[in-house]
């Protein structure tokens, strides 16, 4: 199966801790990297996955608070160290552009690379990548700032030939894609062998969906309906409600109803409050609303 | 004795690495914590240090490159955060402010405490700051752009007074803050008891020296004279001294050099080559020209 997998470099939220980063992730599709946000510390914990910055060409940034884009001067100016020399394109909001500009005319003067922004419109679900082998959506959230979360679908990869089928039938070579992209094979007596019986299903699509930082706010789950994993802010548990509403943050149980109400395959919570010395309590309450809970914790990777 | 410690808080150089954090240092002098850059990652850095945030108002940055600032935001940002309401001073080449105001007006808008900017000219040896405890001043260094070091002075503390040689002679108590400031004590008789008999003096003042980056300097071993602690870049050894020359960096030999002929007491050097996988090899070689040299590492407290 082609590679889909999400790394999770910081789940903390904007206090920082000893026991988490600040919020950062890598979706690795097909080995092509997409970081979503950029906290301080992003480029080290990039560093200690091992992940190959060279592969990494595409950073979204889902709002502007400090802990989810104070990385990106270090990154930025790290990768011109480095020698980059492929653009380097960052999508958020248009403000980011002007709040870094200073700094990236006086540090990453004469950078060997570009970094080239996306200016995004948070409150609206749009397209804001396509590539040949994944898309990504806005999913517009509610937070303090303009907010909106990510959305991967990964694009459906033709079908396996039966080589063996292939051979018995004495398919010529230039079908062979057409093949693979479900057509059926007429053979020169006019007999239709159907595809089913040449091919076999690839994998259906992967979805990966990202939430956070956003209040409880049911109207995403028609958009992320059945996603093979959703990741959602859980800053708080329900004991700090109150505090969840008047910070537009979620509690472990609303992301759990969201995971639930969308029918996802997995749910993952992160983007905990400072105050938790220990998750497991976060756990515990999404769990018992959606048993296929995990947590998010720094340097765990999660194969779709 | 009256403290006087210095904390690494990180000791790499322009690459980060698993193994050392971007450049700072906390000092920390009878209770006042005196910062000297802040790359990125400080904030958590100073909280694994478990010094008190409350007690820092002052901070020093040596030049404008961003492992020795890039911190900044994050710091300042999270500070806030924690309703500090005392002002934060920050010292360093005028260029900072220009650099950091589209943030701090879009970040911390409406924070609780004040960021106050000193502007300091890096070529001029200057005293900046100067309290009841200790003075700063600081030391030209030459480098890729502007940089200074800084000196710690700690300021003399009064004599110890002998308390039974104080009852002896009756001496009335509003004289004893004299006393132990070096008078003598006249009696009514006329006889003069010296100072030296109602008092032991107090142990002599402590200075401490930062100097990084820089090429090798000889010159600044005038001002740094037998300076109890001097913290010296050694970012290569002498196999990269083209590259050093090239770069503007010193050699472990060349920090080790500076530290002879300023007749230190104690060299610690820093300021890592991300090449360098093991350090001991920057301290092998300057330990072979001045032997109380020790290395730099992250969460490292040395006291004076």
């Amino acid at each position: 199966m082609e590679k889909f997998d999400v790394h999770i470099l910081g789940c903390g939220s904007a206090l920082p801790t000893l026991r988490h980063s600040a919020t950062s992730q890598v979706v690795n599709i097909r080995e092509k990297l997409f970081m979503i946000d950029c906290g301080e510390g992003t480029q080290v914990q990039l560093r200690r996955s091992r992940l190959r910055f060279g592969r990494l060409n595409h950073i979204f940034i889902s709002h502007l608070h400090g802990d989810h884009c104070f990385g990106l001067m270090g990154l930025i100016s790290t990768f011109g160290m480095l020698e980059r020399t492929a653009d380097l394109h960052i999508y958020a909001h248009a403000e980011l552009e002007k709040l870094l500009a200073p700094q990236l005319n006086y540090f990453c003067k004469g950078m060997t690379y570009k970094v080239v922004f996306h200016a995004i419109d948070p409150g609206e679900q749009a397209v804001i990548y396509d590539d040949r082998s994944v898309s990504v959506e806005t999913i517009p959230l509610r937070h303090k700032l303009p907010t909106c979360g990510f959305l991967f679908r990964e694009k459906p990869v033709p079908n396996h030939i039966i080589r063996e089928m292939i051979d018995f039938y004495h398919i010529p070579l230039y079908l062979i894609n057409r093949i693979k992209n479900g057509e059926d094979y007429q053979m020169e007596d006019g007999t239709v062998i159907p595809n089913a019986r040449l091919t076999i299903p690839s994998d259906p699509p992967r979805t990966y969906a990202y939430c956070s930082d956003t209040c409880y706010l049911p109207r995403i789950t028609e958009q992320i309906k059945g996603v093979d994993l959703l990741f959602h802010e859980a800053t708080f548990t329900t004991s700090e409600l109150a505090r969840a509403k008047a910070t537009l943050h979620s509690t472990a149980e609303q992301a759990a109803l969201i995971a639930r109400e969308a029918g996802v395959k997995q749910l993952m919570i992160g983007h905990f409050s400072a105050r938790y010395e220990d998750d497991s309590l976060l756990l515990k309450e999404a769990s018992a609303i959606f048993p296929q809970t995990i947590l998010a914790q720094e340097n765990l990777k999660i194969e779709l």
